[in-house]
This record gives structure tokens, C-alpha cells and sequence, in this order.
């Protein structure tokens, strides 16, 4: 174990010399002071990394860094929110130096990339731990709520999906099979495609752009954490309540419930899943969690502008599904047949 | 182990019918969204609390609540701030529902009598961890920084000292004396008085409404967290490198630094360490951690108004000593004879 004091630490691996430095006042006192939005409204998350629940042990901490800050800019970006800064609280069971090197340079890697500067934290010893509160500025009236979808309107994602927790699978597998018999042998798949599955897992990409072209496009938003059908029930649940109350305010006794239509066809799987079964496709692609792709919702209208951001940020967004007014979701394939959804969602507690 | 999943413990703990509700939108979204402060700039900071190390794990989880938004309180009263909101990340072993509604309650008490809203957050499973970032405002002119001493500055020092230190220290003694021989005969203390620490060390009561009071008076804050003398070098070191800067903008060459010199017979003790040595009383007034009082430096000319603001609040302010150009700091008996301070500040890395 290090000698090195918290302090150190802090002064060493976290407070820079170079850097956005858009605080009035950064690392160093009791808090942080940061200016304003000038014409916006301050977007605020969190979220928390547990290891061996949120990452393997041994995963490279520099990788550690990025993920752990993209994380959060994925929730800025499905709120439209331009990234302003963070907090970073940490636990560590040791001062371990070659790791607090990797870690700080993965993550300000990341936090430089979106101009995201970190103003505080806090460092303690303790079972390996981050968690990060990020802030953002968007116009009011321009921020993608959850709550905005409508019936007609179509459904969207970006990018590809089901990577990240193929990675998770195939690392479970691998831990298995090293503890009782050899690794099996179903190693058949291309060795750039795992390694792009890997990626997905340990570098996602927070569609941080995506979030800020989509904000006068979108009538909802979220990020793909913890699954695709969980996430849209996210987004039905709340568009669907917000429509009650305008429906009742509208004094009409119409029933407002919203569900969704997905086409199976449409959904873009990452290709590392190309030789997996169907039921496992789904499960992955629908229900794998990690994959921090925008889902999001917006009128046929906004088609071909859809279109557009989609040609100018070279960023794949398919067109999935559509929302319709029949409560749940349902997945058919190209024949219009009703496929079964046996999938959970990511849920901490269960 | 509870059934409870992480969505239906939100709604069920965190997400308040009832409550200031200033967020333009709350828990339930991608991030909250928080109208920017009118004519400030906004503050923040962050604090991690780990079982075992920052707390007992049989903690009083109600108590555990206050304190894990006490000691991000702490931080913006040490800043002059207004509280506005904050975000809660939480691990725990289990969704143990008498223990989130326990600390729940206490997080809410503490909350709602300083008006500051709970925004956002994420729950997880895993060692019981939590981190919370607090927002407020304060117009940037009168932010309590930590470098604003200059030398002739007098120290002054909320509430009493050492009493948490006290009550930490009792425990280990307890716990070791449990696992070896029965509990040990010195328990000759007044229990209203060990009620008292132990009040200290779980409910501290952060001082955000001196630290608003003190906008225009102090030249430097902080909060006493980890012990007065440690936590004065903070500003010493702050303080020093800001004076050094302006003298060296003045193209004078005269040696910028900063020392400071305290009155031992002034240092306001908790009446619990009455009957401990001078060198013990030292070791947990100066060094003890957690007191969450408010150390400040203002001119001489300030003493009335300093001493109005402690009539009006109801809470004892002590001028300790003095700010001035010797490096160091120097403890003083009644007859003017240094003491000796052997004294270690807690670093959560040693």
C-alpha cells in the first residue's frame, strides 16, 4: 500500500493545471462556485459504480475513468443538456498510483472531449466506488423530458445495440468454464467483433451531439442503461401519465394509456450477436442494458430532418417502431407476427 | 433479504408527494433541472460516507440520514451558500425497508428544515456507500473562501470542539474492551453529557445559517471537519498563496506568508472532555474530526458585529487566536508558553 496522503492524491492525479477551468472556483475549498447558465437551466444527475457489480475487478482503469464519466454525460445527453461539470466522489481500498494514473487520465480524456470540467469531490478509503454528479445547461423549453411521447410518434434509437452485455455474458461464461473445465470452444467469432463488443462495454460513447441536435426534434428521450424494453416502459409510464393530465384538463373522458409497437426486423443488433439465437438476440439487444444509445421519440414529420443529423454526425438512428395508445409493448417480426418478450430489465435490487 | 426492487424503493423512500419541490423537474428523468440561482452563482460539493469508516455500521439509520446531508450542508454554510438541492447516491447490502424508511425520515428532516430539495439520485446494491452533492447559491462577492486571511485577521470559531472525537474514541474503547474483559470502570462521566457527544458525533448541525450571516464579515471560512488545526492550515495555505500572488502583483519582494498562533485557555472544549488530560483535550479539540463547526477569520473591526450575529443566532462564537506571519501554528497556554502540538489531522488515506 501507498504512502500517499489523500491530499496528495487529490493535488496529484485530480486538480490540474491545465483544463477547461470554467469554474470561478474549483478543487480546493469548500465548494466549487460555477457561473450560471447564461439562458438555460441547470440538468443535474448522478450516478454510482459499485465494483463486481458495475464493473469487473480487474477492468483497466483508465477504461474505469471514461466509463464512469460517460455514464453520466449519457444522462445530460438524453436530457439535451450541454455538459458544464462534475463532481467526483471515490473510494479506493488502497492509493493504489498506477491505477489512480490510468483512472484520472481515462477520465479526463472523456471530460475534455465535452469541454466538462471537474470543480469538487471527495476521496476516501473504502470498497472501489465512483460516484460522479454531473451538470449541464439546456434551454427550458428545448430539455428531451421523458414525458413528452404522444400516440403516432415514432420510435428511434442510435447506433447498434446488445454489444456491451454480450461483453458481460461472454466474461461470465469465460469465469465459469475457468473454474471447472477448459474454456469451451465457442470461440468461432472474429476477433475484431469481440473486441468491439468489449469496447461497448468499457468505452461507450455518451451521444452527448445526438442529445443536443435532437432538442427542437424529439418530443422524449431517454439513455439505454438498463435495457431497451425497460427504458421505453420508462417513457410510456411518464408520457403516458402527462397525457392523462392533459386529456383530464382537456375535460374529455378519453382513456390516455400508451404502449409501443417494435419491429424486431428494424432493431440494430450489433453484429457480434449475428450467430446468437433469436430468443437471445432479443434478450441482448432488448433487455442487455449498458449499451447508452439515445432512444428516443418524434412526430413521422421529422423524418427526413432525423435523417440529416443522422448523415451529419456519421451516426446510425433507426427508425423501430412507433408509439400507439394499447398499454405494453410488443415485438413483431417482418411478418407482422407477435414475437414473445421474456426479458428483465436491469434492476439493482433484485 | 426484501423483494423490494430499485424502482418501487425510489418511489417508496425518495420521491416525495410533499416537500419544497423547486426543481423544474425532479426525480424520475434522465436529470433533474433546476432554475439557475437569480443573482449568484452556484456552489457545489460533494462528500462520501463509507461504513466502517466514516460511520458504525449499526448506525441509527435515521441519525445516519441527517448526518450524510449534515456534513454536505456543512460545506456550503462554510461557503456562505444558500442550500437549494441536492442528489443522493446510495449502495446498501439489501433493500432493508425499516432502515430506508429510518433513513429516509432523517435525510428529509434535515432537508426540509434547511428548504433544500433532493433532486435526483441512483441506488444500488453494494457496501453501504453514500455520496451526496449538494447545490446552493451566493453571489459571488460574497463566497466565504478559504484565502481571503490576512495577517491581524482574528480566528473565531463556532459551537464547542472535540466532543464527536470523544464519542468515536469511547466506542473503540467500548468494542475493545468487549471482545477482551468487561467494560471498563470509566464511565464516571454524567450521562447527559455522553448523550450529548454522541448527539455531536450523529446529529452534527450544520451552520449554514452563520455561514449566510457571516457574508460580509469573514474574510475566510471553513468547516471544521477534519480536525481545527489541519483544517486551519487549509486556509493558512490558501490564504498564503493568494497573499503572495497580490504581493507579488505589487512588484514587492517581502516574503508572503502565513502562520497563525491560538489561545489554548480561549479554545471552547465540549464540557464532555472535562475530565481528560490537557494533552488528550489537545489531541481531540484540535485534531478530533468532525465537529462540522465553522472556523473563520475576520479583522478586529468585526468583533461587535461578530459578537451581534452570535446574540442573534443563539450560538456561542469564540475569537481563538490570531492570523499572522510566522509560519506554522503555534498553541499558547494562559501565561503565553507554547504547548506542544503532536496532533494528526484524519486523512482518509493514512
Amino acid at each position: 500500500m501507498s504512502g500517499l496522503g489523500e491530499f496528495d492524491l487529490i493535488r496529484r492525479y485530480f486538480q490540474r493545471a491545465v483544463g477547461p477551468h470554467r469554474a470561478l472556483l474549483g478543487i480546493g475549498d469548500d465548494c466549487a462556485l460555477l457561473a450560471a447558465p447564461a439562458e438555460g437551466v441547470l440538468a443535474v444527475s448522478t450516478d454510482m459504480l459499485v465494483e463486481g457489480r458495475h464493473f469487473f475487478a480487474d477492468m483497466d482503469p483508465a477504461a474505469l475513468g471514461h466509463k464512469a464519466l460517460a455514464v453520466n454525460l449519457s444522462d445530460l445527453a438524453a436530457m439535451g443538456a450541454r455538459p458544464v461539470g462534475f463532481t467526483l466522489a471515490l473510494a479506493l481500498p488502497d492509493a493504489d498510483e498506477r491505477w489512480l494514473a490510468g483512472f484520472s487520465a481515462g477520465l479526463f480524456a472523456l471530460a475534455d472531449a465535452h469541454d466538462c470540467e471537474l470543480v469538487g469531490g471527495d476521496t476516501t478509503r473504502g470498497p472501489r466506488t465512483i460516484s460522479i454528479t454531473v451538470m449541464g445547461e439546456v434551454p427550458p423549453s428545448m430539455a428531451l423530458r421523458r414525458d413528452g411521447a404522444c400516440p403516432g410518434d415514432e420510435i428511434w434509437v442510435s447506433g447498434c445495440l446488445g454489444a456491451a452485455a454480450w461483453a458481460v455474458d461472454e466474461r461470465l461464461a469465460r469465469d465459469a468454464a475457468a473454474q471447472s473445465a477448459p474454456i469451451p470452444g465457442a470461440e468461432s467469432l472474429d476477433a475484431s467483433l469481440r473486441a468491439q463488443a468489449w469496447q461497448r462495454l468499457e468505452r461507450p460513447e455518451p451521444r452527448v451531439v445526438l442529445g443536443l441536435a435532437l432538442r427542437s426534434v424529439a418530443t422524449a428521450a431517454i439513455d439505454v442503461s438498463d435495457g431497451l424494453i425497460g427504458d421505453l416502459g420508462h417513457v410510456l409510464a411518464r408520457s403516458g401519465q402527462a397525457l392523462a393530465s392533459r386529456v383530464a384538463a382537456a375535460g374529455a373522458d378519453t382513456p390516455a394509456v400508451l404502449g409501443a409497437t417494435l419491429d424486431w426486423s428494424a432493431i440494430p443488433c450489433h453484429a457480434v450477436l449475428q450467430t446468437a439465437s433469436v430468443e437471445r438476440r432479443i434478450q441482448l439487444a432488448l433487455a442487455g442494458g449498458d449499451d447508452y444509445e439515445l432512444l428516443f421519440c418524434a412526430p413521422p414529420s421529422c423524418r427526413a430532418t432525423i435523417e440529416s443529423i443522422s448523415a451529419r454526425l456519421g451516426l446510425v438512428l433507426t427508425r423501430i417502431g412507433q408509439i400507439d395508445v394499447r398499454p405494453g409493448v410488443r415485438l413483431l417480426d417482418a411478418d407482422q407476427q407477435p414475437l414473445p418478450i421474456h426479458v428483465r430489465s436491469f434492476d439493482h435490487f433484485r
